[in-house]
């Protein structure tokens, strides 16, 4: 069993690091509170005998050495970075797990024979540079390096000029390293192992997503004196698009959700109507034909909508992912610790998509999850209990120290 | 008549200060822009032989003394302030206007028997601090001074600190002017006149207003792993609302208006329902009894959309101004000036709300309006031709020398 006391203190104190304003965190992609929070985690792994890789997106590898030199290590890791009003687990959880398999390997003494590399990917969660899981995404060959590098964040400023002003832009080529097994510890996000008060999900697949980024064009006027018949109304285009959006999704769900997350208008004075709006939409299903008849019919929609108020619209992909299914081995390792330790569990499907996700494709992979109050995340009030945690890690570390073969 | 191309080019000289990016201006109140404005302004006063007065709010009056000293002055103006996408001619036609007068009584060597004052009231667009209209209304014993310099932009920043950072913070008691009549000179800022061909508005009624700014409070959480049911999206219900004030406002159009034009949400990521949305409605009409039913309607709505969703709300009233009349005489001296004059005209009531209207409380007050192209206003794009700026100045000119006499 690993520390669970030590891992508890090992997240709080990573947790004052981009303190949020109700007792989160605010540590997003490439700010400096990102680099800081990389020193503290890199200290700790240069404590724990590991020796630090850095690639070109600033992924960060944490190595411990295996028995045999030649063997392919065990990867296990998720993210550092944080949303803007998020919570203290939602990554971090993953991150500082596998920095405890490695302490709790120390303590007991123990070398297994696969080398063992604990992964902190840059950009999980896609809000200051979309897509999501971008570093990952690039790792397993999904997106361009180049491409990346060319994401802006709002204020339009470059993913690769933000790396390297922050210091953690490394040399190593992404995607060069070969893995015999990806393991990814996270918090659920949703409520059903809470509300069926299981320890363990053992996840089984993905959904798939769709962002879709649009932008509505109509006609900036004045509210008081332009005549209802005669509006462009860019942000009632908006408003009836989100009402569709939430429309499909309650026709496909539980199999399917959907939403919009981020807004802007144009010129957004209280005097002007809207002449521009720009919006994202996020679908997502486990199934990849709901995936694509949701986003036809929002297409469709679109189109409808915008004809009526005399708008016109654009619709560009910023983020997407299939449906995943997990490595069957892995999967396996992941039930059997659960079920050796003694806790209880269930298979889950992710609703969020994850790091993992994208190294499924490049390596066997599996995810471990445990519940999360409420099932609440992506706010600041994210809560799990020490417990919940231990749980998690637990399995983590036997699911991975049985395919790393002592 | 007044001499149309020195109005024009001085417009554009003008429009040189805070421009926009796409030919109109951002020269928003209390901005270094707006300061720059009216420096300018000053020096063109001064060299017309005006005497600069400031009050407590910013509002700047250049006197032109008559052969009466002890006569009530003649008021004229508008403002300088505009949109942050705001356009060449909206308030600056009614400044500079003003300017013209006197320049071309000077040009004439005529003293009326009243003095003539140009006035540019400070903080009429009501973007950056709600509501509109500001030192006009605490000019006409609306607002309290205290109130006035609380006001906070989106930034936090206070209109009596800004003000002062300006350095355009005078020393004079507001409203303790008092005025023979005020007139004002303003594009129409819809589409009437241009429609029917005709050269001058007469306006005799201006529309009440309210803005109701509502804060909506769900819960933020993950767009991927939050079932359906347990959503408490707050952009969700904002989007019911726009949705319900168009409604609203189109069963009650020709006589009335509605729309939102302010928008955030929290926290504004991709990923993230929103937990709060914060959004300003605007409805109008020049119907008192259609402004309170239209407001009932929509808060009643309010409640029930946000009861379907599980979301709490609070709406706060930001702005309000009650329907205008405006005075008989200076309605009919402007009226009389267009047919004097040979500008074929029509009665209008103005769908804006303008400083006049909250002068009109104080002093008999009237105002002149010119087409403007398409009717558009609070666009970059807005236009007007020298031949409109023209015929708007002429009448304003020949009403208020009437009203000042020779
Ligand atoms: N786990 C997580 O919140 N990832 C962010 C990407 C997503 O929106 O699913
Ligand atoms: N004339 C004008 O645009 N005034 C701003 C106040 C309003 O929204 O009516």
């Amino acid at each position: 069993r690993i520390n669970a006391d030590r891992l508890w203190d090992t997240i709080m104190e990573m947790a004052k690091i981009g303190p949020g304003v109700a007792g989160g965190n605010n540590r997003q992609t490439l700010t400096d509170e990102d680099g800081e929070g990389r020193h503290l985690f890199k200290k700790w792994c240069e404590e724990a005998g590991l020796e630090m890789g850095l690639d070109e997106m600033g992924t960060m590898f944490a190595y411990r050495e295996g028995a045999d030199p030649d063997a392919l290590p065990v990867y296990v890791g998720s993210h550092l970075d944080t949303q803007p009003t998020g919570g203290k687990y939602d990554g971090v959880l993953g991150v500082l797990g596998g920095l405890e398999i490695v302490r709790t390997l120390n303590d007991l003494g123990i070398r297994t024979k696969h080398p063992i590399v604990v992964t902190n990917w840059t950009n999980e969660e896609g809000t200051r540079f979309a897509p999501a899981m971008l570093a990952s995404g690039v790792f397993a060959g999904v997106h361009d390096l180049e491409w990346a590098y060319d994401r802006k964040d709002a204020a339009g400023k470059r993913f690769g000029d933000e790396l390297e002003r922050i210091g953690w832009k490394g040399d190593e080529t992404v995607g060069q390293r070969k893995m015999k097994a990806f393991f990814e510890l996270h918090i659920e996000q949703g409520p059903i192992l809470e509300d069926e008060d299981i320890d363990i999900g053992v996840v089984t697949h993905g959904q798939g997503l769709w962002w879709l980024q649009v932008t509505l064009t109509g006609k900036e006027s004045h509210t008081g004196s332009t005549p209802m018949p005669k509006r462009r109304n860019a942000g009632l285009g908006m408003a009836r698009v989100t009402e569709l959006v939430h429309e499909v999704a309650m026709d496909y769900q539980p199999e399917a959700v959907g939403a919009i997350g981020h807004v802007e208008i144009h010129p957004n004075s209280r005097n002007v109507i809207p002449g521009k709006a720009v919006f994202t939409i996020d679908i997502r299903s486990p199934h990849e034909k709901v995936l694509d008849e949701m986003r036809a019919r929002i297409e469709a929609g679109i189109a409808t909508i915008c004809e009526a108020l005399d708008i016109s619209f654009e619709v560009e992909p910023v983020g997407h992912f299939a449906p995943v299914t997990f490595d069957k081995d892995c999967v396996k390792a992941v039930r059997d610790a659960a079920e050796r330790l003694g806790y209880s569990h269930r298979d889950l499907v992710s609703g969020a998509g994850h790091d993992a996700c994208w190294i499924n494709r490049v390596a066997p992979t599996a995810m471990v999850m445990c519940p999360c109050v409420d099932g609440l995340s992506h706010n600041e009030a994210e809560e799990i209990s020490k417990e919940w945690a231990q749980a998690g890690a637990d399995v983590l570390f036997h699911a991975v120290v049985e395919t790393a073969e002592i």
